[in-house]
């Protein structure tokens, strides 16, 4: 007998990503692999404040239910912060989400179809490929350099593809190759995007932390005519534990958003909601940002460094102005997945995570992401300087 | 021009609940319409007490990212609390997800597939209708009685449904009708569930919340096979503001079920996943429910006479046994959503839910869903003896 369920199960397969987030437990070893922000950086004492202020017999109703878009004080401040920001917002131009995470499982619910075409860079986020991939889209990736996504290809990719439902792109220091969307670019995707009829979602949780050269406008300040679906996260701006985001939209992309918050899960933590609402009316966030960036700054700047004197020729890396990451890239026909397996976990117990995962189509494996966030500076350059001395040793070898 | 993702996003329609859940606001109206735990039985000492402990330096993990299943030591505390519900489970056999509701949307990604059929009571959970009909099944609703789904109608039903993927139920103190499933129909139910290789989702918010009967054992507790998905929830159980529930469920189910939860929104919040964990193992949880219990047998009896000395002839109530609502039945012809917007509201300023959005297929417009949960004594009396009163008036007057 056929089993119609367990036919539908079937095709929901285990990813690389879990296996990589266990291997980060290891205390031993030396995990550039995470994409966590640095604990020592949270600011435990103001959220432990407001917290205290909220559990009280008074405030019960943190504790409530409340509206599935999130609390009316929490909306508020982040228009206040989109409108600082480039794009004028009013609290109902908001929907609090679960982290930037949900925005883009919401986004998938709402506009792919199984063998729609969603278009992104290559590489791309492998989170929204795991939040898309349930909603079987086939995917377009675009050629990708050091000024993100090659605007000339991905015209060939649209027009390839008049199927196409969603450019999914991270403007800024994007996840894993670090690079920024220019400027000429970011106009050339909204047209296109505009004459494709496509709608594109702009994802953004590294924007806050940027260490080097001129901000830009988001994609969402740049549109004019509401095909932007604008996604943002306080997991690197406050804390991940939080579990908070927010979705900024048109109108007639936020109302269908909100019904599928709604079918979802309900609603985001309203305790979390009023403490995050608390803290950004009581204290500074762009005062915590700058005692935050330099020390990013720092740790870039050392893995940068490091990288450069140890790294032997023929393995170039990118060079971010800002977020957790640089994208290395071996020479054609490595094996960063095998190298890391053999060499460099058991020898020097340092972690990377390897590259192919993070490409929607051609897996290509001559690649790995570093973090420099969340290693202390001393492991940091031990733990490079072995990459570099393995690596040394074994393309010298070949 | 066609635009693909236009077309996608029309088909995600507004819904009756978010009106709903807007009334609740108005201080003045007496609202029965929401299923709101009493924010007064929180415990909030004690939370304030397990978040202080959390948000110190040292602890500045309960802010970091964590594993996508959940807080290794929230997952022991509901394994340890399932076991001693008769399912026997390790922490392994539990995931931790945002509320109940997440677990209805993860099942319906996971199992539905537009056209597939889902089996349910009639009338329905409407959070579970919300959250599958993204997936676009076709409902096959069984009539449903004072002792839950009739399972004569329910082999029935799935003769006649090949196609059908899940049978969806909440066993006790349903919502929105009140009743419960009875121990033969529930062994019946799973009978008929391995015989047809249909999931079963069974939904237990409300099962800690028992004012009178006898506890019957979960579908869980008596599935031989592995079919049953299991979900519950902190909401009723502790507040519904942290949003924590679980799912638990043979491996092959759990393990994708996991995948799905990390797509949808990477994890809980590790803040509140900890404040939880901390407080049942500080705290004595059923001692808690030890208090909450007869504040609601106290609230469901004084609703239940009320409705008794009030209603006219022609009305009948549920009388439940635990949960939050009773469920009303007019004559038949009767609008309770007119009667509600046209007598109810503007000259008594009562509010209910009315029936019709319940029912999966088709609409009766006949019934209400009144909560007893949340409105003081004083007002609960006056709003019953309110409707009683203009009831009476209008079904003498037709």
């Amino acid at each position: 007998m056929t089993i119609p369920y367990a036919a539908r199960m079937a095709r929901v397969q285990p990813s690389a990503i879990r296996e990589l987030l266990r291997l980060g437990t290891d205390p031993e070893v030396i995990s550039f692999g995470g994409g966590y922000p640095d604990p020592s950086l949270f600011p435990v004492a103001e959220l432990a404040q407001v917290y205290a202020d909220l559990l009280t017999p008074e405030h019960a109703t943190a504790l409530q239910y409340t509206a599935s878009v999130g609390l009316p004080e929490l909306r508020s401040a982040v228009a206040a912060r989109l409108t600082a920001d480039g794009m004028p917002a009013g609290p109902d131009d908001v929907l609090i989400i679960q982290g930037g995470q949900q925005g883009l499982d919401l986004a998938g619910k709402l506009v792919i179809d199984a063998g729609d075409v969603v278009v992104t860079d290559n590489p791309t986020f492998l989170g929204a490929l795991i939040a898309f991939n349930p909603y079987e889209p086939r995917y377009a990736p675009v050629r990708t350099d050091v000024d993100g996504m090659d605007t000339d290809h991905l015209q060939q990719v649209l027009e390839a593809n008049p199927d196409t439902v969603m450019i999914y792109v991270v403007p800024d220091f994007a996840n894993p190759s670090g690079v920024t969307l220019s400027l000429p670019r970011r106009r050339r995707l909204l047209e296109l995007a505009e004459a494709y009829g496509v709608l594109v979602v702009e994802d953004t949780p590294y924007r806050p932390l940027r260490y080097s050269g001129e901000e830009l406008p988001t994609l969402k300040s740049l549109d004019t005519v509401g095909q932007v679906l604008h996604l943002g996260s306080f997991s690197k701006l406050l804390a991940p534990g939080l579990r908070l985001g927010w979705a900024h939209a048109s109108p007639e992309v936020l109302e269908r958003l909100a019904l599928l918050k709604l079918a979802a899960d309900t609603q985001n933590s309203t305790l979390n909601m009023a403490a995050t609402a608390g803290y950004l009316g009581r204290y500074d966030l762009d005062a915590h940002l700058a005692r935050v960036v330099p020390v990013y700054r720092h740790k870039r700047d050392l893995m940068l460094t490091t990288l450069a004197s140890t790294l032997p020729p023929g393995v170039q890396f990118t060079e971010p102005d800002g977020g957790l990451f640089t994208w290395l890239t071996f020479p054609p026909g490595f094996d960063a997945a095998a190298f890391m397996a053999q060499t460099l976990l058991p020898e020097a117990k340092v972690a990377y995570v390897p590259g192919a995962t993070f490409f929607p189509v051609d897996h290509e494996p001559n690649h790995a992401r570093l973090s420099f966030s969340g290693v202390p500076d001393d492991r940091l350059v031990h733990g490079v300087s072995e990459l570099g001395r393995l690596l040394t040793r074994t393309l010298g070898r070949t």
